[in-house]
C-alpha cells in the first residue's frame, strides 16, 4: 500500500499540468499520500516550463478528504520538519502558495478537512456548483484544523464568515463557497471542466517570470505568517491529545467514520450527531 | 429607571444562552443598559459551561439602536476607562470578541449605531430578510462612529464598501447587508429563529477548548488592535465636542430623533434631510 | 495635443465637483494626462469647501484605460519622483486615496490597466451592470500592473479572486465586479447616474472634518502601505524592459492595440491571442 501511487501527474503541455487525486472509493488522506504530495511539489518547484498546475479528482463524490484516522497516524505525526521548521504538512501548503506554478483547484465532490486545506493554499479555486461540498469539519471530532484554515479563511472571506464554517463544521455547498468567497466561482457542473481548462490554458501562455511577479506581490497581502500556520499547527496537536478529542474521534469511527456509506456522504449532519 | 434591566438572560441550556434587548418602544441604548451588558459580559467570561450565546431582540422594529442623546450622556461619558484603558463601551465590546464563549447576533429590525457596533463585535451576524435594517448613522449627526466599526466593516467588506455604509449613514437592508459581508446571511424572516438556534445548539454540542483554540486563531488576522479601536473612539469623542456636531444633533432633535415615529423608523432617510 | 485638456472639471456645488475623462475615442491614458490629473489632485487637496468628487467619461465605451504605448513613453518614464518618492502615477493614486475628499467613481465602459488603478484608488467603486468592464490586461502585454492592483485587490476581494483578476487579464463585467467586491455595486445603467448623483449629493451635506476622520481610520486596516506599492511599481518598470515584454507588446500593437477597434473593444479575448 504504501508505495502505492494515489496522485497521478498529466502534463497537457509542458506549461499545463494537472494532479489528480485517485485512492478510491473516498479519496481520503492516508500519510503515504504526503510525502508522494511533496514530490510533485518538489517537481513543479524545479521544472523551468510549467507555469499552472491544476488539481482535480478521478473520484466520484470526493474531491480530497480528510485524514484517514484508520490509519497508523504515527506515520505522519513523527514525520520530522521541513526546512522552514514547519511540520511537513502545513509547510507543503505553504510551499504551494508561493512555488514558481499558478495553482488551481478545481472541486467537484467533497473537499473537507485536508482536502478543502489544500484547496484553499492554491492560487484559485473553482467549484461544481451541483457537486462541491466544502467544509472544515474538524471541530466535529474534537480537534483544530492543522493546515491553515483559521488564517486563510479569515482573510477570505472575513471573520465572521470564517469563524461559521469552522465553529459550524458544516458543509458549505457550491452556492454558499462562491457567497462566502471560500471559492472564486461556482459554476455549472457541466461547465466547470471547460472553464479551468481554458483559464489554465490562457495564464500558460503568459510570461511566467511576469506571472511570479505579480503573484509573489499578491502573496504580501494575501498570505499569512509562518508564524500564524505555526500556532495553528500547534493548537491542532494539543487537541489531538486531549482525552475528549480521543474519545469523540472513537464514537465517531463507531459510528463508521474513515468509511464509504452516509458517514463521510453527509459528514456535516453525522458530526453534528455527537451525544444523541 | 436606573436600575431596571432591559436586557434579559435565558439559559436554553447550561451550553447556550440568549441575551434579549427589552427596552421598548425602540430599544435604544440608554447610559445604564452598559453596566448591565458588562455584567452579563462577566458572566460569559466566568462561566464554565456556557459555549454559545445568542443576541436577539424582543422588541417589534429594532434589534438594538444608537444612544438615547435624550438621556444624561455624562452618566456615559465620564465613565471610568476599564481595564485595558479604553472606554468602557470599546473594551466591552473587545471584551466580547475574545470571550471564553461564542457569540451570535440574530438581527431582526433596526441595528444603527451601538446596535451595529455590537452585532460587529460578535462572532457572526445573521439577519431577518424582510426585516432587518443595519446602518452606521453617525455621521448624519456630525460624529464618527465610536464602537469600532472603520476598523470592523474595513476588514469585513473591504475598503470600499465600508466607506460607502459608513460616509454614507445610509440604511442598508437584509440582502444588501449579505452582499457586503455586513452579516454572515440573511435568511427568510421564518426561518431565522430555526436557523440560529439550530447552529446555536450545534456549536454547543462541540468541546469548548477546541471552539475557543479556534476562535482565538481566527482573532489573529481578524480583529482589530486595542490602539486602531482607540484612534477611533478618541475622534468619535472629539466629534461630539465639536459645535457643528452639537448643532446638528439639536436640530435633529427637534425633528423627532430619539424618539418613536419617522425619525427612527426612517433614520437613513431621515439623517439625509438636514438643512433642506 | 500636450496642452489639449482632456479631462473637465465641473462644480455642480462648491461641496460637490464632478472630473470627466474626455479623450476619445478610447479614453485612452496619455502621458499628458498625468500633470492634467495631478493639477486636479492639488485642486481637491486644496479648496477648503469640497467634500465630494465623482469621476465619470463622457466617451461611450470607454471610463478610462491603459497607457497609449503609441506615445512616446519617455515623457512618463523619465519623470522625477513625487515628494514621497514614488513615481508620480502610483504617488498620485496614493494622494487621492488620502485627499480630503471623498471620491467616487462612476464606471460607464471599459476601465483597465490605469483606469482600473484609479477607480481602485477612489474610495468607492459604481459600475453600470450593462455597460461597465473592469480589467488589469497587463500580464497580457507582459506587464506587471504598476498602480497598485496587486495590493488593493487583494484587500479588497481576498488572494483568490486577486490572483484569478490579475493573473487571468480577463474581462470582467459589472455582475462579476460587483459579486467579487471589485466594485461597490453593479447598478441597471439607467440608474447608475442617478444612483451616484443622490449618494454624492447625500455624503456633501455632511460635516467635512467628520467625513475625513471616518475615512482616515478606514484607511488604516484599508490601504497598503507605500513600500507595498512601491514594490509594485518597481516589479512593472522591470518588467516592462525585458525584451520578452517588448516584443509582446510589439506584437499585440502590430495587431491594433490602443488604436480604435476589436482589440480596445474586446481587449481581454485580444491578448489571450498571442502567439495563436
Amino acid at each position: 500500500m504504501k508505495d502505492q501511487i494515489q496522485i497521478k501527474v498529466t502534463k497537457r503541455s509542458p506549461a499545463y499540468w494537472r494532479v489528480t487525486f485517485d485512492h478510491p472509493p473516498l479519496n481520503i488522506f492516508r500519510p503515504e499520500m504526503l510525502p508522494q504530495v511533496n514530490e510533485i511539489i518538489t517537481a513543479l518547484e524545479t521544472d523551468e516550463q510549467v507555469k499552472v498546475v491544476v488539481f482535480d479528482s478521478a473520484v466520484e463524490g470526493f474531491f480530497l478528504i480528510h485524514l484517514d484516522f484508520l490509519a497508523r497516524l504515527d506515520d505522519l505525526a513523527h514525520l520530522p520538519p521541513g526546512p522552514t521548521g514547519l511540520h511537513p504538512w502545513p509547510e507543503m501548503l505553504g510551499r504551494l502558495s508561493r512555488a514558481p506554478v499558478v495553482s488551481i483547484a478545481s472541486i467537484r465532490g467533497r473537499a473537507t478537512g485536508m482536502g478543502s486545506e489544500l484547496a484553499l493554499a492554491c492560487d484559485m479555486r473553482f467549484a461544481s456548483r451541483e457537486k462541491a461540498i466544502l467544509s472544515q469539519f474538524e471541530v466535529g471530532a474534537g480537534l483544530v484544523p492543522g493546515g491553515g484554515p483559521m488564517a486563510q479563511l479569515t482573510r477570505l472571506m472575513g471573520r465572521g464568515r470564517a469563524l461559521e464554517v469552522i465553529l459550524s463544521a458544516n458543509d458549505i455547498p457550491g452556492d454558499l463557497a462562491e457567497l462566502y468567497g471560500y471559492v472564486n466561482r461556482s459554476l455549472p457542473d457541466a461547465d466547470l471542466d471547460g472553464f479551468v481548462d481554458a483559464l489554465a490554458t490562457r495564464i500558460a501562455s503568459f510570461d511566467k517570470r511576469t506571472l511570479l511577479d505579480i503573484r509573489r506581490l499578491v502573496n504580501v497581502a494575501g498570505l499569512p505568517s509562518d508564524i500564524e500556520i505555526e500556532s495553528g499547527w500547534n493548537a491542532c496537536v494539543a487537541s489531538m491529545a486531549r482525552p475528549a478529542t480521543q474519545e469523540r474521534i472513537k464514537e465517531l469511527i463507531g459510528r463508521g467514520f474513515c468509511k464509504p456509506g452516509e458517514a463521510e456522504d453527509r459528514l456535516g449532519e453525522f458530526v453534528g450527531q455527537h451525544g444523541r
